[in-house]
């Protein structure tokens, strides 16, 4: 069976929105054996001849080069469709800015085409962007059912609820898409419900990992479907678009666990007082873990911070979380128990300013208050960016007695992204023609193409990319042909772009030395000074023990203004340059800053 | 021989500024032999009878419960001399601020005790204070010699060269600092020339160990001098005040050495391109290896970066550098190298935005263009907050076609602290009676508190101790008694102190949302608004795309005047709150931000 057969099936067997992948079973014996056989020698006795195909467009929108706003568009004839729409968190340069998200302008443009937008998972840089582009092409959605779930949350927050049309898709079945079609497949990750995504396309197999990693002992036992990604491989993938997060890391991730183990362990050593976990609201799993733990050590649990509360909440009515009657406890019921009693589960494991956690560290939570017989377990690894904020919370919670346990070594957390060996896994089970590593900054994309480099692909069969490039495939080969507009748009308060780069440089330049306004009023008629030159500053110095710099300021300010002549006092612009200069050589002559400085004109 | 004789025989010997400890050779010998007579039984033998002494105070004014500014004051009779004098790095809180010193209001109340200052080592968070200090505070300074050259290299900065004396002391040699004396003594560490001290006072020997890691390699050949700290041990400590960086660490820091295996495993690997080596300016171990591998693969070195360069002049004046004639060359001349036959050795291993390094990834080099050519080698870790920066450099360097290794498997780093099996080992060969753990957030002193336990000692003789305590001891007992000013100046340009906390929240609030300015003009005589009301903004919106919004905020404020009685028009601070509540609700409402907003009104 060759690419073009494998297609036509699968296009006919995705003549209604949703359905299963036919001959399965056939398939699987395919995949079992293809490992002993050559590549070459495999693709030679199925595929006799290659030929052009129809062409097929890849087009990243967000995820490469950086961590989050992870988006694709896949594009053929006059079909499109959109995998994941994500947000990104602002960097320290982005101040007041609550959310990144990509650039739609190429899917605004080609709103038609769009059939639909489908999901690998629930996590934030996956689907935060979702209802911002739903608001502007308001297509079909599908995901899985934990996922469905945590979108509708989204939706709701955002007015979108029962506006946009939901699809629930198991793994294994597949979504038309036009002339593509979308097959789901379980995949493990640090959220339940993840799935990677077999693109049936008129010029191939493109199959996208989604995030992953390998896991044989999942929580909820369901491994990655490793076998269906190997017949995959077996028939002929045209090109593999798989997580780079972990490419870095050598050997294997951790199966999700060993946690629980860490947490038997754990819960033995904090006998006697009360437990507090932080973590990742998104990883039921792992909340799964503590739950069995409170279970067996005879702990009530209470959930702590919005985010956990309404994961839990959606988790446990779509029957993702097994809870036994009576162990989650209202809050309000905590001091009903013994601390001994008690396990708070919680938000706030990336020291976050408002999450729980770090209002208990700061003594800022009504309802919780930490002392010496707290044992408290943050079961994440601070995100790059965010070391300093744990930092602050474990030293906050260590100074009211309590004991914490934070450190690598204790193994109270484990990636959701898979490490080298299994990424040659997923390389060596795909076979693909061509690869594309995304979901990664530049460091981890390249290192994942070494690691195909060394498995032998070709260099010139692996490409990485940038957001905005279309790279197109006819089935022979693959290559950026052009650009279309992308990038990051800066969602502050309820505004969506109107934050952009000379907000933002203006926003730096007032952190950095503050701001002095001058004002001054002239007559119109007769364009004398008749007020000011005042000044106002903020953010500058404090002014109460600068009194003689301000004062030599304004002098400064009152012989430049005597120095203008009429005409000068006519050319406002001129005048406010002038004012400003004499000023600002002023200021940076006596300390060495330079404040923003607003030269304001009162015509009376 | 009890400890009132050992600071006898010290004050004695220690009468002029500068002399050796006595008897070097007997007290090695009891060093030798103590570590396997217990504790008890040796002191038991040695001080028969327990008395209180003249009491001695420790005053931290920097460096607990935050890494940086290393600060302490000690105090005994009419007597104080300082260790060390660090700056801090600002927070991402600080906007603006350049560096953070201690507050020296203490110090200054009490400049005419002050008989000098004793500093570790020549790392920014030991001396980088200690110019402001001087200015306010001109006493000698003691350090070995290349602290003192980078001392002085600070003070021709500040224009103190010359104005301050300062003292070379080699270890073993002691200061006197009235009736207490203070003993230099060689410790391993990051920097070339670190000691410990042991301080000889009425009550006893009090040890700090500076920032110390035991190596048993190390690139100058000599070895912490774990003999005195022996030999002091044995005849009775009274208190250990010890670095507590790495105090989270298990197990041993690795030798400086297998830095320069790995470089030389990495210059093979690198053959045929050029190699350029990013690293701390103060590592000059480093730098040697580096230089010893250029010599034997046949390359060529040339300097990057101010402070690179500074270092590395004053190390090979004074002679910790040693170059053969012709490796170092003049970066101009770098051309006429064949790229496989230079080494560049360069800051910015921490991503500083205006490094070399940094400029080098930008392609806002003027010397150096990177290309697939470069084989560069990060030698460093990042500092906590500095992750982000240094993975932007990676991910440039790499986008250029470089290769560049940073990994921590490439062990082209090792730190300069001390893990706990070396702080376990600092604590068995000094036995102190008290223990007062240093240099450290509050999580690595109470782990550093915790190790000392494990160990035997009273959890009541340990004091973790708050910057501004006053620790008191008799030689009997040691507990805080008071509290001296301390905290944190800010230093932004010239200015020193005139930063505060007013000043940063402003700088703050105009980051995170920006500010509008609203500016009228009245009449004084009728009290009648001549002009405005305007609007401006900055770091607010994109104004030229948010007009309708500004015009209804205009439009609010002239309903809100039109709504003021006279009397209101007359109380400007009533008619300002207002304006701003009037608006701000408004912004608010429409936008959910809320800038700064100012309202000027000008008088004609």
């Amino acid at each position: 069976m060759n690419e073009k057969e494998t297609t036509k099936k699968v296009r006919r067997s995705a003549a209604g929105s949703i359905a299963a992948p036919a001959k399965k079973s056939s398939r699987k014996k395919a995949a079992d054996t293809a490992a002993d056989v050559p590549a070459e020698k495999v693709k030679k006795s199925r595929q006799p001849k290659e030929v052009k195909r129809t062409p097929v467009r890849i087009i990243p929108l967000g995820g490469l080069n950086e961590i989050g706003k992870n988006m694709n568009v896949f594009e053929c004839s006059n079909d499109m469709f959109i995998l994941d729409c994500g947000l990104a968190f602002p960097d320290a340069d982005m101040p007041g800015v609550d959310i990144v998200i990509p650039d739609f302008t190429y899917v605004e443009r080609n709103a038609d085409k769009i059939r639909g937008i489908v999901i690998t998972h629930g996590h934030e840089d996956h689907i935060g962007g979702l209802a911002y582009l739903l608001k502007k092409v308001n297509v079909p959605v599908y995901a899985t059912r934990l996922t469905i779930g945590l979108i509708e949350g989204k939706l709701r927050e955002q007015g979108l609820f029962g506006k946009v049309q939901l699809n629930i898709v198991e793994p294994k079945k597949t979504v038309k898409m036009g002339c593509m079609a979308v097959e789901f497949i379980k995949v493990n990750h640090s959220i339940p419900d993840s799935v990677g995504m077999a693109i049936h396309t008129p010029a191939g197999v493109i199959v996208h990992t989604g995030d992953f990693k390998v896991d044989y002992s999942p929580i909820d036992g369901k491994i990655i479907d490793l076998a269906r990604f190997g017949e995959l491989g077996s028939k002929g993938v045209l090109a593999l678009m798989a997580d780079s997060t972990n490419a870095e890391r050598p050997g294997y991730t951790h199966s999700e666990r060993t946690v629980g183990e860490s947490f038997d362990r754990l819960f033995k050593k904090g006998e006697g007082k009360r437990i507090i976990i932080a973590t990742f609201s998104s990883n039921i799993h792992r909340v799964q873990q503590i739950i069995n733990c409170a279970v067996r050590y005879n702990r009530k649990v209470a959930i702590f911070g919005r985010s956990m509360i309404n994961v839990i909440n959606t988790a446990i009515e779509l029957g993702y979380l097994d809870v036994p009657d009576g162990v989650i406890i209202d809050i309000e019921l905590m001091n009903r128990y013994e601390n001994e009693r008690i396990v708070l589960i919680t938000t706030g494991s990336q020291g976050e300013p408002m999450s729980a956690l770090t209002r208990m560290a700061m003594n800022d939570h009504k309802k919780v208050n930490i002392t010496p017989m707290d044992f408290i377990i943050i079961s994440a690894t601070p995100i790059p960016g965010n070391e300093k904020y744990v930092t602050r919370v474990v030293n906050e919670l260590m100074k009211s007695g309590a004991e914490v346990v934070y450190e690598a070594m204790y193994e109270v957390h484990v990636s959701g992204h898979a490490c080298q060996e299994e990424l040659k896994l997923m390389l060596a089970l795909t076979k693909p023609k061509f690869f594309i590593p995304v979901h990664g900054e530049y460091k981890h994309l390249k290192k994942h193409a070494d690691l195909g480099i060394q498995m032998g692909l070709p260099k010139e069969n692996i490409i990485i990319a940038e957001i905005g490039n279309v790279i197109e495939t006819d089935g022979l080969t693959m290559k950026v042909v052009s650009q279309v507009p992308s990038g990051r748009v800066l969602v502050d308060g309820l505004g969506v772009g109107d934050v952009g780069s000379i907000v933002l440089r203006d926003r730096k330049h007032l952190a950095q030395d503050g701001l002095i306004i001058i004002v001054i009023g002239i007559e119109r008629a007769t364009n004398e000074v008749i007020a000011g030159p005042d000044i106002i500053s903020r953010g500058f110095v404090y002014v109460r023990e600068s009194e003689e710099l301000m004062d030599e300021a304004k002098a400064i300010l009152n012989s430049t203004l005597d120095s203008c002549s009429y005409a000068e006092l006519k050319e406002w612009n001129t005048l406010k340059g002038k004012l400003r200069d004499a000023l600002s050589d002023y200021i940076y002559q006596k300390t060495k800053r330079s404040p923003m400085i607003l030269p304001i004109i009162m015509e009376t």
